[in-house]
C-alpha cells in the first residue's frame, strides 16, 4: 500500500490581520505547519489554529520562520548557523507550550519560506536546523525539500524526515523546482497534479520541463493555503490520490 | 530547620544589547527567572543563560513578560485574560525549549515588571496566568509576590507557589511595598535587609514603616541583579542568612 | 454655507497582510489618516497610500499609533507624557518623509485607537501630543474628538483643530459615545447618519439616547473603511450631505 | 587649506538598554549619525540625541539601517530596492521630526552597518538609497564608502556625497578594508591612524597592505564611539588633525 502525507502551512494570521482559509484547508490535510510568531503568527493565534488541527485530527507541527514579520520570512537573512539553531529552539518550544496545554503531541518541524530555502542549499545551516530539533525532542519528524542538504542533515542525525514534493510545481531536470517567475513555472490543472505526485510515490519519479525523467522522493505534498484555488486544489488532491491506490495518511504514521 | 529560595531575573540582554551580571550574581542565588523575549532576552540569550544557570547549579525558571521590549516590560499594557493566558504558554514553552534541549527541566515561573504587578492586584489576569502554567505543566512553582492575587489564584487551581518577599524594600501596614518614589522605599543596609528577611521567614511578620507588624509569608527572596551594589548585597544576603539559621535552597527543593 | 470634512484611517495594510478598502474609500473622503508603523502599516504601505490618496486629491495626514502592532493599538499602555510626545514626533516626520518625496504636505494628525482615546481624557498626554505636533509643524491640524481634552490641548498651544464626530454612532446626554457593547451603539441606517451629521453641523447639537440635546462641534466625520458596509455607507454620507447644503471639504480648506 | 570632517555612529540606545559613550563623543567629531529606530535607537533616544549633538555644535545626520534589531543591522537582508527606498525615506522622515522640532536643519544620511555595506556593491541598491534621499531632500550630503557604488549612485542622481575613510583600518591593495578576521585588519596606533588619514587628504593615497599606493578621496572620517579605546583614539585624531594643517569641520561646511 502506498501512503502519502499532505501538509500545509497555517496560522499565519497575526493579530488583527487575517491570512490563509485554516479551518477549511484542514478537512483535506494531515500535517499542520503552525506559524511561531518570527514570520508570521502570534500567540492567540498559535493557540486557536492548534485546538483547531487537533479537532479536525490533523498531525500538528511548528513551522519556524526568519525574524521578518514585515517580510513574512521570504526574504533572505544571513544568520549563523547558531543563530539558526537558537530560532528553532524557540519557536518549536512556544509552539510545543500550546500543544502540551492541549494534552496533545508535536509531530514535525518545517522551516518556513526563506529559511527553508537558505536550509535546502547550505549545509551547515541544515545541519544546526537538524541539531536543534533533535536536541528538543528526537522523535521530533523533519519536513525538508526532497533531496535538499536539510533533508540529508536530518538523517546523518538520526532524525526521521519527511521528503517533501509539490503537487502544483514543475521540476527542472537537475530536480529543482523550475523559478515562479518562469511561465511553465506552476501546474493549474488538478488531474496532472495528482498524476504528478501518484508517479513520485509509486516511480520515484518525475518529468522534468527538460522531458527527462528526475529520481525523487516523495514523503508529504506541500498544499497551499491561500490563493483563490487553493482551497479546491487541496479537496481535488485529497480525494483523488486514494482512487490511484495512495493513502493520505500524517506522516508520523508513515513508517 | 528553616529554608528559603534566593532568586534573580536574568537574560535580559538583547541581541548586541549587555543588561546584568548574571555569571556572578548566579553564584549566590538559587533560582533564575529568565527573560522570554517579550520585555528582553532573545534566543541566543535565553540559551546561554539556561546553560549558565544549569552550570552553576541554579535552577531554571520563565520569567514572561508584556510584548513590550521599548519599554522593558516596565509599562502596564490593558492585555485581556485571554492574552494574558496566551503570553505565558508561548513564553514558558519558549524557554523549555532550551530547558528541554539542555536535557535539564524547569523548575518555576515568575511573571516580569508590569505584568507581575498587574496579576498582584487583577484576580482575572492572576487565573489566567496560573491556568497556563498548569496547563503546560502542573509541577512548575509559580513565584507570586507574598499576599497577592496571583498568589492566590495558583493555590486555587492547584499549582505549588512561592510567595516572594523582598530584602531590599520597605513595607506598608497593608502589607504592600512602600512606592519606590518615596524616601524610605529602599534598604540599602545588608545587615537590615537579611534581619528583615529572618524574621519574614521566622516569624512570618514584617515590621511596617508605620511601625505595625504584618503577616507575610516568604518563600522566596527577590535579589536584584543590576545596579552597583546589586552584587555585594546578593553575596550578603547569601551568606548571612545560614548564620541565622536559614538554609538557602532552589524553591523546588523546599517542603 | 455649511461645509465639513470627512476623514478615514488607512495605511492599515502591513507586510503581506491586507487591511481596509482604500483605493475605493480615499473616492468619498477629504482627509486620509495614514498610520505610522506603530500600530499598523509599514514603509512602502506608507509610501503607496500618500501616492494614492494624492492622486485622488485627498489630504493626508498622519495617524500615530502605540507601539502594539499585535494589538493593533487599541489597548492601552501606560506611557507617560514624554513618551506620547516621542511617539507622536517620530511618526509624524516618518510619515513627513513620505509626503515630502512626493512633493506635498502634511495637512494634520489624528492619533489611533487607545491613543486616541487616552488621549481625549489624559490632558497631560493631551499636552505632549499637542506639542509634539507644534513643535513639527504648527501648520498641522490636530484631529480629537469633539470636546475631548485633546482638542483643548490643541487650542491652548495655537494649534488648529477639527473636532470629530461619528455619523454612525448614537451619543450619551454627557457627550461621549455610546459603548460599542450596548445594542443601541451603531447607527446603521445611512439616512439617518446623514441627519445626525447634518444637524451637528448647522445647529451644534445632536440628540442623545436619553432623549437629551448636547451641544457639539463638527468639523469633520469618522468614515470607517473596513466592514462590510463601510463602503456604502461612506457614499452615502459623501453624496448626501451636499444634498442637504453641507459642501464636503478637506479640513485644512475650512474656514 | 585641507579640510576633513569627523563622523561617529550614534544614539544606538535602546529603551533600558545603553550603548555607546555619545556624550563624550561628540567633543571630538562634526558630524553625528543618529540611529532611527530599525536597527538600533527608539524615539526617545533620537529626541536626546539629536538635542545633545545640536547643543555640542555638531551637524545631525540620519543612519538609517536594515529592520533587525536583533541583529543590530549588521547581517544582510536580501530586500529589494523599492524596500531600500522605503526604508530610506521612513527613517529619515521620522529623525527629521526631531530635527525639525528642535529647530535645526539635518545635513547628511549614512546607512548603518549591513545596509552601507550592500550599498557599496549593489549600484540598484546604491541608486535606491540615492533616490530616496534626493526625493526628500536634494540637499542631503551622502555619506559613503569612498570608492563605492554608493558614492557614484549619490553622484549621478545629484547629491552631494561625502566619501569615507577609516583611521584605524588598514586597506587592500584595490582599495577595500582589509577583512576584520584578519590579524593585520586594525591599525591601533593613533599616530599611525593620523598619519594615514593625513596621506589620505593631503595627497588622495593610502598604503595598502601590499605595499602599493592606492588612490582614494577622503571627506569624513568614520570614529568608533564604542569599545575601550575609542574615546582616546577620538581625541587623538580631533587634536593631531589641525597639526598636520587639517582643519577638521562638517562635511556641510566642505564645499
Amino acid at each position: 500500500m502506498y501512503r502519502i502525507d499532505l501538509n500545509c502551512d497555517m496560522g499565519e494570521s497575526f493579530g488583527a490581520y487575517r491570512m490563509g482559509n485554516d479551518e477549511q484547508i484542514l478537512e483535506f490535510v494531515t500535517s499542520a505547519n503552525i506559524a511561531c510568531g518570527f514570520h508570521a503568527g502570534d500567540p492567540g493565534t498559535m493557540k486557536k489554529t492548534v485546538e483547531l488541527a487537533l479537532q479536525k485530527g490533523v498531525a500538528v507541527g511548528a513551522h519556524p520562520g526568519l525574524p521578518d514579520l514585515i517580510g513574512f520570512g521570504r526574504r533572505n537573512i544571513d544568520i549563523s548557523p547558531q543563530e539558526a539553531y537558537d530560532l528553532v529552539v524557540y519557536q518549536i518550544g512556544a509552539l510545543y507550550g500550546f500543544v502540551k496545554a492541549a494534552g496533545a503531541s508535536l509531530q514535525h518541524v518545517k522551516p518556513h519560506g526563506a529559511f527553508y530555502n537558505m536550509a535546502a542549499k547550505n549545509r551547515k545551516l541544515a545541519d544546526a536546523i537538524a541539531q536543534a530539533i533533535y536536541n528538543v525532542d528526537p522523535q521530533l519528524i523533519l519536513f525538508g525539500l526532497s533531496g535538499s542538504e536539510l533533508i540529508q542533515a536530518g538523517e546523518a542525525i538520526g532524525l526521521r524526515t519527511a521528503s517533501e514534493v509539490f503537487a502544483d510545481r514543475t521540476y527542472q531536470q537537475d530536480g529543482s523546482l523550475t523559478p515562479r517567475r518562469q511561465p511553465d513555472a506552476l501546474i493549474t490543472d488538478g488531474q496532472k497534479a495528482v498524476q504528478q505526485v501518484v508517479r513520485m510515490i509509486k516511480e520515484g519519479k518525475v518529468t522534468s520541463q527538460q522531458g527527462i525523467d528526475v529520481s525523487i522522493k516523495a514523503d508529504t505534498v506541500c498544499i497551499h493555503g491561500d490563493g483563490p484555488h487553493a482551497l479546491e486544489f487541496a479537496r481535488q488532491i485529497h480525494n483523488m490520490l486514494p482512487l490511484s491506490g495512495v493513502a493520505v495518511q500524517a506522516a508520523g504514521h508513515l513508517r
